[in-house]
């Protein structure tokens, strides 16, 4: 096995303290489906924390399907969803969401995977033909694919824009923590709570074994879910280690603590790499590090280290590749790479 | 909370031994998606255990999801699946394999929940009509809803006949564990391998904290599957945590000890109840037991214990209700709710 | 070819006026997709008929793309579609409804093919539980698979039922021509409009070369039909094809006229068939005759009628069948196959 | 209404002969659901014109439902089409081939709308990568939205491509006549049957009043697609009526006769609009002329014709429009609209 692991953030298992909650709930007996009080509290604790009593909040098991499931609750079967090309639907789920009937809209992006109002409304103006699907959703990721995080004024002019347009407005958090966690964004849970109709916050890649919360802000969105995440595989039968993992992971901040302590090492990684020469592909304030990098220098990295092949370069003979830090993440091992490629 | 909990097999989290097994996973880094030793081991031990060298084994989250994403990959748009009217997946499931967009056929049965030969030729015979669903797929449970068994002989003739008329035999492993370590029951693992195309052995209600193992034995069926599991959102992040739990489950013979201890639980307790004079709905030789009450029965029980209606029952004013043991149930449970309600 | 036709009311073209209001249009350039004065006129008297301006008319090609179009139109995923067991939607179309991703709850019926809100009640109970389909839809036809009529009180109380129960209630009229045409019927098209959320008036089986008109009474089910039409292949290019049948059928009665028509030639037939002492399976009071024939009687209808064979009677060795008639029906096809009977 | 008829290919009803054709069979009394003589004769005439004894021929009603209905029967849950982002089913279909489950893989082409095996090639490479769709069946056209044709070239270097990497290859032949018609293509019916796998033979849009004719070669794909007809609303009650249509077009050579007009008016418009100092956008070789217009352009063109604003032109304050010629056109139409313009 390679010495250094930076392949992702789902390396790993559960921050000791989740793994623990966890335990102890273990021979206790609780009713299932959700229906008992981890669940209870957590989603008490989730509706406190984003200043918003009348959000439903949702525990599903991982991240396809908590965007699929949400999208087919969401969407009559006309609608479509507006996503960036890049954007980890569209690519990296197998086609998940056309799986339940509903087309994508692509739209490209730089390499900072963020969407603007500006490109919504060319593409809202040519689907009013209605030979064409409805576009009725505009899904976002915070962090996006590459790490980039979107700022308070960014999302409150999508925001405007899909409410001035009949848009629902969905944000995928599988890396919410470190998106909000990050120096670089000015965003709240009450923020994504008040601009958006739903978001996620996921558990799986910021410390939990596995689980994602669904935060549906938009009372019309929010009857019968269950029925449609029963339907669509996401009731997990020992329901109470998702709301036990999520009361450890939100309680006492161990959600950001766990997200700004792997943001620290990716800047340190990121530095690093700078000092060493290297080429960044985006300069990453979250828990991603893209690097460009050439064969040789890739060689290098195949020794020692397991990283993840991002893309080809625009640079001929040159990949860009990712590194990605968590909770797991320790300065040693960050210091421990740089030592080993410098 | 009630004193005596035997609402159902998934009111427990894992035997201590499984969960040891995978928090010793927990920070030791592995790739993601399964693919590593622990699902590896596994999917060794199964073929091992079945005797069938060429199965493809996979590893999913629960059972609803399994059910559907198998019958999704093996299927073709315009077939249909052959079912119990009781099975769980045409009740229990929100309509998840019609949201696959394949239409269940149901048979009645009796209280046992098993199909024969003789009830599936009629139907097949109609269907021969081409402006009906064809028929494709035969699924059945073992255990059936009811706790009952099949026998080698009753899934032989099964077998024959999908053979015979181009079916696909699929049997529903929820409560494997308990029906092959059944006194009623006198088929194996590799039986199972050998008469069905693909079957299941399901973690989540003997012993693991979640997971099921798909057992695809027909080699048509096994291309491509990661791609529709991914799809489904079936395909954990951090999949290890499957592996190590079968594993554990599987390679000291823990999954079927503790699925004998179940039955012996649900022995004892069905035992106590005909002593007490209680009306069995059915004999059941697995972990569930069914018994007909009358409302004051019903009142006493709803004091003391947790337990499941199951339906109306024949005779009025009655229910049946359903009692259901695990690994976790000890005889001090048993023997206590016995004489809590002499 | 056999001499007498009575195997369906498909088996001819289009009443001449019918066929002569469309060849009229065929050189004379029209928009397409039903963006024509002939659809508007037609909505128009519908809408008229109907005594309902509010409701929306959409024109669709055949019953069964109807029937899933509406359906899937209507209903959210996790919904399903309460139907009779003997239901067309249940059995001849090859699971459409089901390829749209809802479950149809089949009730058992008698040989009339009508549900009752007696039926209903303990299905919309059962189903209370969220680990189950939630029933949305009830659908019914008039006449029904059996060729029976609903009467007012019986629509009505369903209607009721359905409004009490937040259901929607779908008429599928591909017959309704017959149903209202029936003396057994005191229903009207106001009443419908009035009683149901929506209803088709079947074309095809009436007249026309092809063509249903689904009239969708219910504001909250209207936006967007269009773009669901279109994605289902329901949009004809040339739209005004529709629209001329329909003002053609409707302006002057000449729809109705044929039902009856029909009808007085099925009551002809089924008069001459009692006389003959053969046993009818239903006593219909609309298009649809069926008989029960033993092999012998089957053997003489065989050489000289078409018909089609409808289910095994209850007698061994009997077969229920269907005679049909239509606008294209002469007396002198009723009173010849008597004859040839005799 | 605007004096001069260029809007579309389905402005007007059948060829005189086709509707003579079908008038014929008005009160025959014929088999429904196309199991009667004529459809078997235009079968059979199909298999004929490619020379491919083994296809299989379907006829079904409309365009958007024989691309969706042909792909779903073709396709598997994981799979995916690769299609020009310009292409039909990737926008004017509303999202009908998502509605089956199946993602679109768009790739972006010149103005003529044409897919090459060097754009193929880079997409199945990152398509190995399991988390993503499997690409498995490549949709062209021809001719293309923007009316170009391939050459037998290209279609055998396509062909040969998605043979050596397990691809299916599907021709949307709505305007097929207009394409092998031209004198740009040197393609053949047999060519089509040989290098594709399934192709259509378009009636709408070249002198039928509805239907689509799609042929089948590839033996693997033919079983059960009855089923899948019906279940997506494509068989036709009244079925004759395609297979009259389809004899009458193919059984002189009127389908190809009806082609060559129309691309002639389409050759004589585009040279006239030349002479008169127009740009176009594309030099079509098919039926439909693409011309660059400015606002005083688009102004007096708006006063005397009917034809379709395309999209917007590189040039700001330009549209590209649409001219669209047909059987129905006459050369005094052309040379009328000239004259106009002038």
């Amino acid at each position: 096995m390679r010495r250094y692991l930076f392949r992702n953030d789902y390396s790993f298992g559960a921050h000791p303290k989740v793994l623990a909650a966890l335990a102890e709930t273990n021979l206790e007996g609780n009713a299932g489906y959700g229906d008992d009080p981890y669940c209870g509290r957590a989603q008490d604790l989730i509706r406190d924390l984003c200043q918003c009593p009348q959000a439903k909040v949702e525990f599903l098991i991982g991240g396809t399907q908590t965007n699929f499931t949400a999208i087919a609750a969401f969407l009559r079967p006309w609608e479509g969803v507006i996503a960036a090309e890049s954007s980890h639907i569209n690519g990296h789920e197998s086609g998940a969401v056309e799986a339940t009937g509903h087309k994508i809209l692509p739209l490209p992006t730089g390499p900072d995977g963020k969407l603007t109002p500006e490109q919504l409304l060319p593409l809202l103006e040519r689907h009013k033909d209605v030979h064409l699907v409805k576009p009725r959703l505009v899904e976002i990721a915070d962090a996006t694919e590459s790490g980039m995080v979107y700022t308070k004024a960014e999302l409150t002019a999508l925001s405007r824009l899909c409410r001035d347009n009949g848009l629902l407005l969905f944000l995928d958090g599988a890396r919410l923590g470190s998106a909000l966690a990050s120096p670089a964004s000015d965003l709240t849970l009450p923020d994504l709570a008040r601009l958006t109709d739903a978001f996620t916050i996921g558990g799986t890649k910021n410390g939990a074994l596995l689980g994602e919360a669904l935060v549906i802000t938009d009372p019309a969105l929010q009857p019968d879910f269950f029925r449609i995440k029963k339907q669509r595989g996401a009731v997990l039968a020992k329901g109470w280690l998702l709301g036990a993992q999520f009361e450890a992971l939100l309680k006492d901040g161990l959600y950001f603590e766990m997200a700004r302590h792997a943001n620290a090492m990716a800047a340190r990684l990121q530095a690093g790499l700078k000092a060493l020469g290297w080429t960044l592909w985006v300069d990453s304030p979250t828990n991603q590090v893209f690097a460009v990098v050439d064969a040789a220098a890739k060689a290098r990295l195949d020794a020692i280290c397991a990283y993840e092949e991002w893309c080809p370069a625009q640079e001929p003979g040159h990949t860009v590749i990712r590194l990605v830090t968590c909770f797991a993440t320790a300065p040693e091992d960050v210091d421990g790479l740089l030592a080993a490629l410098r």
